[in-house]
């Protein structure tokens, strides 16, 4: 993390410092479960500037800069807001807002909006999602999930599921995950399968890694099932659909095949490729998952104003 | 009250209880006018998830929070929200939310929809109206004003004016009065009567109730007059409002009929159902009452983190 | 300042209050660079009341709040909001959220509207525009502006440039600037001069004005120029637009001929009347303009809470 601003999952491609924010997150939540308030961060003004809504990333970044004892001040939709329409560019948006808050969270439906908006702060900017483009925060949770519920990343066996060819979560979190040793099982429909250059990546960076037709040849493996939504307009055919759709979705069945220390996780929100029937079985991971964002980015917030 | 959270008027059937909750709203207000601060849940963050705008709704209970040292994160209108239109079910939002705060007050549209958020959540939930169904908070303010107001309940008598067929407000507040000896008049249109239910819950209750067919008859004997709003179409037809309005619209001529320490309320906003003419009378209660959910508010995010 | 509330211009055309504001203002940044906490507001809630969505305003007066250390309820566009679509008057609104807060920021689309919301209050009302009418905390940063970066406000030369007949900003700077020995350029395109009245305030006040019609002529001489937009649909024709749209946009080339110490100001939202290109020019004063409406608007707040 050299620059003071968090924009892409490439500034962490480090175990020292994926671990130093790691353990951070943990002293974060030990914190907070003792019910210690901590006022690092008094006085501090932190500015949600969401384009498009997304309440639980924008409640989650609130509700960490409130537990630093900070204050926030908050747009749900920018994108109905006077200054979009009448045309302003984001780097004079960006030059005000910087002028009235001490860290800005930017949400923008344009891929490489938060590098622009990067260039042109007199803050930090942290990116909590560009458009096609990445959501560093929600790939480091990611990977902080994994540590925590196995004590380490090194030698699990993940395997990602659904559709990997536009799945941004996936491929940042296949990003960080070029850090450590890992194994890896790529599952999709044929026609959403993981672009060449992320494979790419992964050989340069000696990752292994499979593509596997169906998760029943793999599912006793596995340590982590990462599940995300396939949406039922990507298939080939409605025949195509129906004939796979069972492959893709995670159902109580499915889960007597699972390893008992495995964890499912996916980066919400979902529609059905999980059966609720497993929400409290406790290998269902994914609120846990969500939670962890909580620490992860109070975390975060911490270590840019300790920085700065 | 058992449930950490409140849901429905029906957990607040008991004299002993109401009369504590009033107490403590007494306690706040003195503290307030005092201009004491309060910090008993400093480092708590209660979440507003509107599901529908109500500014006066949630600016009240905001403003409670940050009156007893809390911290807020808000959505005017989660209708509008990414993982709403993704198809997020209420239980996942919930089981999310929950975890990023301490409290969570939910309006929604759909009748049930706190309950439902209740067994899902972590934290408590306080029901800020659910469509059709309930605003618990609403009717023990309504209460809490007649209590301030004549220093008692009992012995009072209380007119309810308008629409009380569909009046949410009108069925919540009656079930409260349930637990105290007073009389009651009905007053409505013919086909907006009363329902059969709440007519069998008051029997059931021995309260004394009347259905009057026009508030002229007892207007110089009653102590509250509660008036909500008809809406033009719920008449059968352009003549009988013409010949019906007069008989639901209060202003000074009525005024003056009635008892030198009788009060009008409202739930608010009011469309022309009550005349700005009376507004300076001591008699019209409607913003004091409207002030008294502040107090109520703070008196009910005391006692459930008190009791948690 | 007589009144408590913040309605117009009007209110502050004294030179010792201006100073005392300015003087104020300077002190708030001071701290605030220093990093200093005010806790002057603490337990004090603002609330921004706006009917119409402006980010940069609505960020700015309650970040300005927050380094007070008062608490602040807010809505983005009060406009969606239930009250007002059940027809609620801003009567009836002022009067509720004056109870549930210490202070209201109003932003309203009809003119009128905070002198209306003045009259209902029982806290005060700052108006943050209000359609075709004021917005007088734009007036006072702008006035400030130039006091900061001149040391004075008389004898210095300002040109006005851009639509002068429908400029809010304009006619409320010019308003202020009556209490000033300052010599005043009128530059626009014949259909939107200035409006009579405003220049028969200035010759009541003599002030020097000249109304000419190429900025080039005057260039070299002025210490500030004010740029406002001109809207291309308020030319006669495509043809005249064509004709004198580059006497309206400021560059690098118009920036050679302007004096080392003169600035450039503008309220923004800028579109494309002010090229980026000189945005890094230590002349390019609007981003540091945009800056000190957060000062002043602290050093308003502490003002009227102090004298209240």
């Amino acid at each position: 993390m050299e620059s003071m601003h968090i924009i892409s999952t490439k500034q962490f491609l480090d175990k020292k410092i994926l671990g130093s924010i790691f353990k951070l997150a943990d002293d974060m939540e030990e914190k907070d479960r003792a019910g210690i308030l901590i006022n690092s961060l008094k006085g501090k003004i932190l500015a949600s500037l969401f384009y498009e809504p997304s309440t639980r990333t924008r409640f989650s970044f609130e509700s960490a800069m409130h537990k630093l004892g900070g204050n926030v001040i908050s747009t749900e939709s920018a994108i109905h807001f006077s200054s979009v329409t009448k045309g302003e560019s984001l780097q004079d948006t960006i030059k005000i807002i910087s002028g009235y808050s001490d860290i800005i969270i930017l949400r923008h439906f344009k891929e490489g909006s938060a590098e622009i908006a990067s260039r042109f702060s007199s803050v930090p900017i942290i990116n909590a999602g560009d458009g096609m483009g990445e959501h560093p925060t929600q790939a480091l949770l990611d990977l902080y999930t994994i540590k925590k519920e196995f004590g380490n990343i090194d030698n699990i066996k993940i395997a990602l599921l659904g559709d990997l060819l536009y799945g941004r979560t996936i491929h940042s979190l296949l990003h960080l995950l070029g850090a450590y040793n890992v194994d890896i099982f790529l599952i999709s429909p044929e026609q959403l399968k993981l672009p060449e250059k992320y494979k790419n990546y992964l050989d340069k960076k000696g990752i292994d890694y499979k593509e596997i037709d169906n998760i029943k040849k793999i599912i006793k493996e596995i340590d982590v099932l990462y599940v995300t939504r396939i949406q039922k307009e990507r298939f080939n055919s409605e025949d195509e659909y129906e004939k796979l759709k069972n492959s893709y979705k995670i159902d109580s069945e499915m889960l007597k095949e699972m390893k008992d220390n495995a964890i499912i996780m996916h980066p919400l929100p979902r529609v059905n490729e999980i059966s609720t029937d497993i929400d409290d079985d406790k290998r269902a991971a994914y609120f846990r998952q969500a939670k962890n964002g909580l620490y992860i980015r109070m975390a975060l917030l911490e270590m840019i104003f300790k920085k700065n």
